[in-house]
């Protein structure tokens, strides 16, 4: 007989029936839900779905929760920690489930407990015109805090990923980046507060400060000063499986008293080269103030239609196809497409500007584009990424998941320097590949201060085995490619964890040594998130040798 | 019989012997030195002094090292850690021994042997002019690189405290700060080597991704990207004593393309609330660039001249006496100087200083000078300030410590929020404090993006062991006072380590349980600088007990 639920690892249904009845008395029963996993294909069961990940590369019930825990505050997810400790069952946090691309809600061992954070405590805590900052418990997306700061009239800007509709906190903790200004998040975060795997409770920075006359109970700095005193410890608990984060404090961008956008196309597949190295001096001057991006056509167009307009192959687009698809969506955009923004009071701008025409401008058939040059029509890309680039949410820009039916998708995001060189040899890698494998390469270049991250993107058809198979495989042999050549990944879907984790093996891997001490001194019972980043528990690590 | 030299805790004469035998097989006899400890008074016998803190706010043998070790590579420190872990030997590594104010090279355990890790280790291994980065050994001093880069005509910036004299690498281990764009040390590293406490060695970020076709065998990521994958470790090694830093990357600031520095001088101390309110958000819009700093007249009269020159009343001065003397040092300052610089092309700084004069001009009296508005003389700050602010490395700055005949001074730093508010009530809690303790008080607000670090200082006759004791006394009720009112310290001096430690005490001092926790599990043998910023290893918390 099948059960509709799934059971963790080290669980019988006795043991497991016993957690739930724990988790039940503390939450009460109507928080703790157990999952029926013959119900994953209803789109109606979780939306976004806190089950499984809707995109998935690999069996869908392979990375699938046995049941989704709901506390509604910090007090609750102690107690439910401290549960779990004692029913050694394996939680596995999320804020929204929103982290499309590199696996959503799913957990990475099938039949943990997923901890909804996110549907309960979500609110703003603090916003704070004056000094620019807010604290935030991980239910709050980027569209509520920014629909917040509208309704108050505060003069702050906020800063977007690609998709408004994710956790500000879960996109900090992930490492996440936008692209204005304040585009690093993780940089741009002040003060967390974090739930240990022992259930013990932790203020980081100034946080540990008390102060009892702060609405917080903490120091009036923990939002204005990131490190405290002694180990600065922020950093441990992203990308990793250290401890819950229930609070998160962010620095807000004050208006910069100007803005404009620009999109700069380029008409050959090899200007990308000279396009990173003009990019590069001008980021490093900040005459690039932002984190702008640099996309592939292929990109643009998935956006405005799907495949099934351009081509009927079922191979990748040719060359003449990419052209004439170029041409099809009209949106201005070409082989390469730069959306970059100037922020601040119109002389500042002028400067950056007449430095961005005069640098771009030696690269033959460079267009130049204000938002205003062209049609604003669904499709087009520039118009949204005029809004992203000064923080307002768009919700439309996945569109290019349709650019398959039934799409799917994975990001693989290798991190390069900013040269032509390596630009050029992350493209050539990853286009080698994707041919090979009969997709068409979907990527865009990120910069950040001194480096490139590579999105590289297949979408496949997640109802066809066959093609998500193919997909898998060709991820998996471009994490080697890449680390061949010198590039690893900043951030990756929950499928690709080990193998990445085995490329950061300088040393004998003596990082994921260190990895493995701190988890092992932090939670020696291995509940929390384990095989997040490739760190397993000391149990998990036993059951592989 | 006295012994010349000093046994750390735990250790015979035997024992002793022993593992400078051990140490002295590793590195070779010349480079294990025992400290006489009847030399400490000896200017020559070691400069900087690798000894003991030469500003000695307690008795002058209780933080002094029993041993210099100086180990001449990577591989030798794995080999002096594992050797210390052989022979329960406590170490305290320095980069170069040059943290003046908060104990220079002296070890937290009286008898440790101090690591001079500059000594030997004193390269530049990368200075990459294109990427703007650089690849530094612990021995490489603000001074070196500063002269490297003008040796090789690259056209970059370094970022540089008040003094040049001290270790890159041991500033942004430390979280020092300095005062261009790049002022935060931490924020602007990227990529560390470590040696762990067991001796095993690791690379942090895109560090443990290896590549052999590079000079370092890893990526050449590894200064342009600092997290990596999966948790990110660096803030756990800094103000820690979790491992030795061996390398660090930092970001270096192009040249922005023009420069400007200038000073505003205020005639009322209670200018100090409107000059604040004003400075916030000047600073949240970036139009102040830098990490300005707004300094007390006493810190810029003790720059001129010494106490003596201005009273002989042994009380801290009069305001008519501190009148007198901004008149007779004859610099341009007034009661509270702030320093500052534009950064960029003309017109961008034209833009920045209309919009800072109209700001600071609603101040009456306020004076807006330029360096070419003031004769340079010796002593005038606004003239040593001009080079800071572009990165120039400065010696002079800590003339200031002759205010006093045998000057030692400690400092204390509390963070604070940038409000007219709280930096009233910072300068109203040290202002108390140093007249009811009979100091001049001596301090400066340096603003950070968010927050105010406000470094408050003591000079005291270092040779009078009263006016020690009563500095002591008083650093201790202004740790207290600033813990009353939600301040914390950023950063202390050995001797009041515990304490503020201690006053990080929320939910119990969960931090520090954390602290021990992965101090233990890192440490457990307590060799690596136990104490350091109040973490205590095992052994040394059971003495305790």
């Amino acid at each position: 007989m099948s059960q509709s639920y799934i059971l963790p690892p080290f669980h019988t249904a006795e043991s497991f029936d016993k957690a739930i009845e724990d988790f039940r008395s503390i939450l009460g029963a109507e928080h703790v839900e157990i999952v029926d996993s013959t119900k994953l294909d209803d789109q109606s069961y979780h939306d976004p779905p806190k089950t499984h990940d809707p995109f998935h590369i690999i069996d869908q019930d392979e990375l699938v929760a046995s049941i989704i825990i709901r506390p509604g505050s910090t007090e609750d997810v102690q107690e439910i920690v401290k549960a779990a400790n004692r029913h050694r069952f394996p939680l596995w946090p999320v804020s929204i489930g929103r982290n499309f691309g590199y696996g959503g809600a799913a957990p990475r061992v099938r039949g943990s407990a997923v901890v909804d954070l996110g549907a309960r405590m979500n609110k703003i805590l603090e916003l704070d015109n004056k000094q620019a900052f807010t604290l935030l418990e991980p239910g709050v997306t980027y569209k509520m805090l920014y629909e917040e700061i509208q309704r108050k009239g505060y003069n702050l800007w906020i800063d977007v990923p690609d998709l408004g509709g994710g956790s500000v906190l879960g996109n900090a903790t992930e490492r996440g980046v936008g692209y204005t200004p304040y585009g690093d998040h993780f940089m741009m975060h002040c003060g967390m507060e974090i739930v240990l795997p022992n259930g013990e409770l932790i203020r980081t920075g100034m946080g540990s400060l008390p102060d009892k006359n702060q609405p917080t109970g903490s120091s009036n700095t923990w939002q204005l000063f990131p490190y405290g005193f002694g180990p600065y410890h922020d950093g441990l608990f992203t990308q990793s499986n250290y401890g819950i984060v229930t609070k998160i404090g962010m620095w807000l961008m004050p208006d910069p008293g100007g803005y404009q956008s620009y999109m700069i196309t380029f008409s050959k597949d090899s200007d990308l080269y000279q396009a990173i190295e003009i990019i590069r001096p001008l980021r490093l001057a900040n005459i690039l103030q932002n984190v702008p991006s640099i996309r592939s056509a292929t990109l643009d167009i998935a956006v405005a239609a799907p495949r099934s307009d351009f081509s009927s192959t079922g191979k990748p687009l040719t060359e003449e196809e990419l052209d004439a698809a170029i041409k099809k969506v009209d949106t201005g955009i070409e082989r390469w497409n730069f959306y970059g923004a100037l922020y601040g009071p119109e002389p500042v701008r002028k400067v950056m500007w007449e430095a961005i025409k005069g640098a771009f401008g030696t690269i033959e058939g460079a267009k130049f584009y204000l938002p205003s040059d062209l049609p604003e029509k669904p499709g087009s890309v520039f118009h949204i990424r005029d809004g992203t680039l000064r923080g307002v949410p768009s919700t439309t820009e996945l569109n290019w998941t349709n650019w398959m039916p039934n799409g799917g998708t994975l990001f693989f995001s290798p991190i390069s320097p900013v040269t032509g060189e390596d630009a050029v040899r992350q493209y050539d890698i990853a286009k080698r590949r994707f041919t090979e494998f009969g997709f068409d390469y979907i990527g865009t270049f990120t910069v950040g201060m001194r480096e490139l991250h590579h999105i590289i993107i297949a979408v496949y058809d997640r109802k066809n085995p066959e093609e998500k198979r193919r997909a898998f495989e060709m991820y998996k042999l471009l994490v080697q490619d890449c680390a061949d050549a010198g590039y690893g990944e900043y951030r990756t879907h929950l499928a690709l964890m080990d193998q990445i984790a085995g490329t950061y093996n300088w040393n004998g891997n003596s990082i994921m040594q260190l990895n493995q001490t701190i988890k092992d001194a932090l939670d020696p019972n291995g509940i929390m998130a384990p095989g997040k980043s490739g760190v397993w528990p000391k149990q998990y690590r036993d059951l592989k040798k």
